[in-house]
């Protein structure tokens, strides 16, 4: 039998508050064989649990006295707060009581706090966040960074590279991933210096057997088009176009809304689209694709929306659980080790 | 009686071929006192024309011999294509046969051409595309630069949001623009390291009495709301974020599409709404708002899409017109006599 997984999870993050994260982690814990860790206030979790009637007897309460707030100052908090939730559930990856963290809190705090409590690969200069992305082919494209290192050089991207193909190769199943890089053209003399320089790096560590396929660039439009497996960019941009992409999705729907609510009489006309209506959101929603690993840390550390419903936070724990499954740590230690190594890009 | 504008409109560029462009021009003619010249191969642009009844008598072609292709490295497209008929049509502007230049071709030889042969605006470093973007409000968000100069430093963003904010003062009637500069998060904190110094300067020259007001950080997922009326960004992430846009917005309505198209009997259902998804369409289409301005160069040129139809042509010919009648460049120049000379960004 396989030794269960054992699952820390920040119980008080997220902008709907602990009884949302409680509900997430007990819809994971009904159909799982890991150990849930509800890190945070005692009194609230005990609340949240007393109004089950079948508590599953995989979830343990861990007590934090401290919360690190959305508003909270990153590093200024870990410094502050050393008995904060995220911080007390990060320990407990660190110190083997917990194989994985979840968390849906404060991402830059979380950030923080995953780097300074758990450390980095060896090899590994600067930590990213890879989201899953739905494409129209049907499957998932994974962006990388999505916001952990907003100002990178070419061998911080190069890391994302060898970082992001192990995830999908290791996790998502995806042989020989094609691993592409993010520009404002498909051409090769496209992108800003950044951009530039890293093609060049990829190009040659390509020639060198990397353990990926480099297959240029893309456009954010090609994005979701499935073209490339794994797509790389500094964490700024990553960010940016991941709430602009959540922004134009959202004002398309409502759009949708205002155009069919115009005239009263269609809207009995509606019904029989308000599955389908639901599956679009289904397939766009970023809930669907659960929480993103912290990649480069060491330790598994799974990063949830601010605005995860428990929904999103079952997903983010099955991503936890799926991650603690592959070893995903140690697959990237031994693609860093193997890999080619580059020489600082000029 | 005004004098009438003469707008240059390269006919050879656009994904859709001179036909489109030639079509595009002949519906702004026919609603405008405005004189059109229209610059490429006479032969094609003559048949064209014969296609027409009633030709309007205030389109006038200007014959080009050469063309740049979309495949064309834009700086030696400049050199070794003189003849090009964007750079004859910029060459007009230049020599004041014309009043402003209007493409749809090669957006990086649109740039080279623009401010090779028109050279910038005294007191402008680096040029900056202004693309107009829908808001959810109604109204409309200028995102500026979309891709014209990718690499850049806090200074040149403080000229953009002077440029930014008189087009959108003079042009689109806004009294006092508010400004506000992309970031990944809202706090004056968040940025990469171009973001935060620049963030410095815009709060320093607010409080020096810029002539537009500094609103601080807008996420990508805001930019929709209305909450700015100029929103600055370098130029890589600009064209990554509108390309980004474009594509969700895509991929949202083709999975309506399939979603919708799922069940047969479902489709007479559809009939009714099919006026609604038109002005959806209508209301997130880049067309509707024509093209955008390349700003701080010493010239009126509007760079419309590649992929533009007729339609949009048209309505670049309008926003050239009305570029020309509110004489954005004078207004350009003494906006940046007068604005706060600002020290570099450190």
């Amino acid at each position: 039998m396989p030794v269960a997984k054992r699952i820390a999870v920040d119980a008080m993050g997220g902008d709907r508050g602990p009884a949302e994260v409680a509900r997430g982690v007990y819809e994971a814990a009904l159909h799982s064989t890991s150990h849930f860790y509800l890190v945070g206030h005692p009194d609230v979790l005990q609340q949240e649990l007393k109004k089950w009637h079948n508590r599953p007897k995989n979830i343990e309460i861990v007590p934090a006295s401290e919360v690190i707030e959305m508003t909270d100052q990153p590093a200024v908090a870990f410094r502050k707060k050393p008995d904060a939730s995220v911080v007390i559930a990060a320990r407990m990856v660190h110190e083997g009581q917990a194989d994985a963290l979840v968390t849906i809190g404060n991402t830059g705090a979380a950030m923080a706090v995953g780097l300074l409590t758990l450390g980095r690969i060896k090899g590994i200069d600067r930590p990213a966040i890879a989201t899953p992305l739905p494409s129209l082919t049907g499957g998932t494209v994974i962006l990388l960074d999505a916001g952990a290192t907003v100002d990178c050089d070419p061998n911080n991207l190069y890391e994302f590279a060898l970082m992001g193909s192990a995830y999908a190769e290791h996790v998502l199943g995806v042989t020989k991933p094609r691993v592409a890089l993010l520009s404002n053209g498909e051409e090769m003399n496209k992108g800003n210096t950044l951009v530039k320089r890293t093609h060049q790096l990829l190009l040659s560590a390509s020639q060198m057997e990397a353990p990926f396929e480099f297959v240029g660039n893309v456009e954010g439009r090609d994005l979701f088009k499935g073209q490339a497996d794994v797509v790389i960019c500094d964490g700024f941009t990553g960010n940016v176009l991941l709430k602009t992409a959540e922004g134009v999705a959202e004002m398309v729907l409502s759009l949708i809304k205002q155009e069919l609510g115009r005239h009263i009489w269609m809207r009995p006309l509606l019904a029989p689209f308000l599955p389908a209506m639901r599956r679009l959101r289904t397939r766009i929603d970023y809930a669907e694709r659960g929480g993103a690993p912290l990649l480069g840390v060491n330790g598994i550390c799974i990063i949830g929306h601010g605005r995860s419903t428990y929904y999103a936070v079952a997903n983010a724990c099955r991503a936890a659980e799926k991650a603690v499954e592959h070893n995903i740590v140690e697959v990237i230690r031994s693609r860093v080790c193997k890999a080619p190594l580059m020489p600082p890009a000029t």
